[in-house]
């Protein structure tokens, strides 16, 4: 592909990895063992088939268009479907897992594409067998070889940060079923926390990609360009380059005071802003892999110099950033972690007299939730924001700041979450707070209308934590002169030339 | 933006246009003034609201994972609204069109931009009036200053399309206003099939865009890439210089075989194919801008030399596609054109010995079916397949090929059609023909195995219905000589040069 557009820096070393479908296999095998255990320690018989149903195609609205199909998360991650209109199920028993695909009409052939046999999808998802939907009746019965009624664990359950329930799959005849609505949801909700070898190469290799094109935007951003140029850039470098088709979400590219909406980007909000010199970005933008995501927030000067204000909050979000990846291990607590970044944050702006007065003081009174009104960050994996974070048990804490906290689990072995520390001057928090009695002394006005407009910087990592510390995956110039060095030019890594200075 | 990553074909001369907001209110006087008439000449009353719910955003499954927002059609194009959640009425006595917002609660700010007010969506969308979503009932039964109950004309009808039926409006306490389901549809549909020179005027920057992007394509094509990175290549024209950031469909970036699948692209068929020296590329992608779209389908070698076999296809669908637009002037019918496509392409077959015996026996025996299993073009705008091609008192053919015409309409002033004549070699088709008494003996096989894994060869361009003929609005190079030169570099349009060989 010599005469192929090169990114401007350089060939990427990277190509589409082909996915070994072991993973779903595994991640079968994985629920599977939990939920024997699970119903022995519960005394209830080791029977019954895990039974879920794939995502179907949307049109819009009235019309015929339809929307790129994006498989439904648990089904993805249990069966690594890519077409709609599946069921899968597990015998729970046997370990024996069931694929029921779509039967398609001779039509399909002319206009969607060939008709595949049922052994290719047998070989493709390894899979035990494979039928079509409409033998899922019998299929399930002929298995089941009991005298009682066939017993469905059907997916049913909250996700936290949604507030919406997952819809158990349907099909006719369910009334000759026995189902079990409880048990499946939190049990295959847990598998997901806690990703595989193999999962995490998926999350690897969306964050190699996703990394190199934010590079490659930083590298492209001039003033003058709108916004959504910069999410073009990233969107066609990662397809391109990556072979990623679809994004973990719709790319915030937020410019000057953009920068402090926490979720700019979207329909009402689309990226349509002139970028002037000056000006901070705010790039959070990720690609997904094979349904594996990647989540990375990168902050920088349009025009590649900072100004001393801009490296004053710049510096204060990443040393929290580094705070907490120092301090991430099994065992953590992740409210601890959300406020040791809070802390980080207060004590820097404090350092730049933004703030006054004692640190211990503003954190009782949460004043950090003005600067940092949401969570640290959020299980990532098939879904964005992953889910699991508030298993049984756990609360949502009711304070400013902690309340918008994805999670308050305890870090474990396995799990991928991300580490998002961000400093924003937000008019609808600093306002109140200015006037609250118990918080407008902590401000040094003089110092805090320097950043009237200044909007905001986030810095966003994906991190896996080890057995005893933590990994980041995400490869993204952090330092403000390695940020500087790449935007001139500079090859990431930077040559050793740059670290000797 | 001198730094900016160039196209390869020079600097665009477009930037995207700003979009007046008279359009939409000339969409309303449009529909006001047919419901009128339409009332008048039903003796009923001139009164009531048009009342249309606009769209709202989705999340996928369960989780909070948001789509990119795209406004529903109809709400579209009477409001141009790019924001969800709103209701839209006209006042069908007085014209007064009035907007209703959601009331956005104070998390808004912080987490998806500024809330704006009221004024900002009078102004913005050039409405009479602009309220919240939860003063609609207030509004509207103080607008209708009648004893009765405000009568609502609701939006319900069939898309003979997708064969679904549109949602009316729903809002609390329904049963305090009159309904009327019947009366809207067919109206505003028959509205939106002729264009304004407003809206016209953006379909041509979409085909612009387009056009454009596609010749970016054909000049980066090389053996060896992946389909998906000719759609990347699209994708990132568009919206990069564009500002498209919808596409009208998923981009067709079929070569080789799946060039003769004619919905190929989607996620079972993800364009992910390597590109082969002699493969045919049949890439069929448009852009949208401001909700108006573009279909655009270019068919060449991916290496940039036509093989004989491949000039005997490509021209005979030239030829059908030139034919069409040579006769298309208000009141000729669709399916005349149709088969005018047909009879082109057997006519070309015959004449290379692919097919023997006369063509008006292949005629009536629909042997144009098995090379063009499609109808030859649909009405375009807001939507791909843009509604009412089969009004009231039309009825779909029943004979191949011509049952898949999306619409049988005499052509008029205003239309915008596309004409896509293709031509296949589909074994799901060819098989039986080849078997078929009545249509068995047209073949020569000796000729007919050369195309077995052809694929296909679509050629499409958007079409306006002029007063007196009709003006191509897509602007690709189309002959086989003009896409070599493109494809080797020449600028298009090319220099007079080459034109006097």
């Amino acid at each position: 592909m010599g005469a192929l557009m090169e990114p401007s820096w350089g060939t990427s070393a990277l190509s589409p990895p082909s996915v070994p479908m072991e993973l779903h296999a595994q991640n079968r095998e994985k629920l599977v063992q939990a939920l024997r255990e699970n119903l022995a320690a519960s005394s209830r018989p080791i029977r019954g088939f895990v039974f879920l149903q794939g995502g179907e195609e949307q049109t819009r609205y009235c019309t015929d268009h339809t929307e790129l199909f994006r498989q439904e998360s648990y089904f993805a991650y249990l069966f690594g479907v890519r077409e709609p209109g599946f069921y899968g199920a597990i015998d729970i028993a046997s370990g024996q897992s069931l694929l029921f695909a779509p039967r398609l009409t001779p039509d399909y052939a002319v206009w969607l594409g060939e008709i595949k046999p049922l052994p290719y999808f047998k070989e493709r998802y390894m899979v035990s067998k494979v039928f079509y939907v409409d033998e899922i009746m019998q299929v399930l019965t002929d298995h089941s070889r009991e005298s009682e009624k066939p017993l469905l664990f059907l997916l049913y359950g909250l996700n936290t940060d949604s507030n919406n329930f997952s819809k158990p799959a349907v099909i006719e005849d369910m009334e000759k079923f026995d189902t079990d609505l409880s048990t499946l949801h939190p049990i295959l909700t847990e598998c997901r926390i806690f990703k595989s070898e193999l999962e995490l190469s998926l999350i690897q290799y969306a964050n190699d990609v996703s990394s190199q094109a934010h590079i490659e935007v930083m590298r492209k951003t001039k003033p003058g360009m709108k916004e959504y140029q910069l999410e073009s850039i990233f969107l066609h470098h990662v397809y391109m380059y990556g072979g990623c088709r679809h994004c973990s979400y719709t790319c915030i590219c937020a410019t000057g005071e953009n920068s402090s909406v926490l979720h700019y980007g979207h329909a009402a909000s689309p990226n349509d802003r002139i970028l002037n010199d000056g000006d901070m970005a705010l790039m959070d933008m990720g690609a997904e892999y094979h349904f594996y995501g990647s989540d990375i927030t990168c902050s920088f000067p349009v025009n590649g110099k900072f100004t001393k204000d801009q490296t004053i909050i710049y510096n204060a979000v990443l040393k929290a950033h580094n705070a907490v990846i120092c301090e991430m291990r099994p065992g953590v607590s992740w409210i601890d972690m959300h406020k040791l970044a809070e802390k980080n944050i207060l004590e820097s702006l404090q350092k730049e007299s933004i703030l006054v007065g004692n640190i211990a003081d503003m954190m009782s009174k949460r004043l950090g939730a003005t600067f940092l009104p949401h969570g640290l960050g959020h299980l990532l994996g098939i879904d964005t924001h992953d889910p699991g974070g508030y298993p049984k048990g756990t609360e949502r804490p009711k304070e400013p700041g902690l309340r918008s906290l994805r999670t308050v689990r305890e870090l474990k072995e396995g799990m991928v979450i991300t580490v998002e520390p961000g400093c924003y001057f937000i008019d609808a928090l600093l306002s109140p707070a200015l006037e609250a009695p118990e918080t407008s002394d902590f401000f040094n006005q003089k110092e805090l209308v320097k950043y009237k407009n200044f909007g905001g910087v986030r810095i966003e990592s994906d991190v896996y934590v080890t057995s005893t510390g933590c990994k980041n995956l995400t490869n993204c110039p952090r330092q403000t002169w390695e940020i500087e060095a790449v935007m001139a030019g500079a090859p990431w890594p930077l040559d050793s030339i740059f670290y000797q200075k």
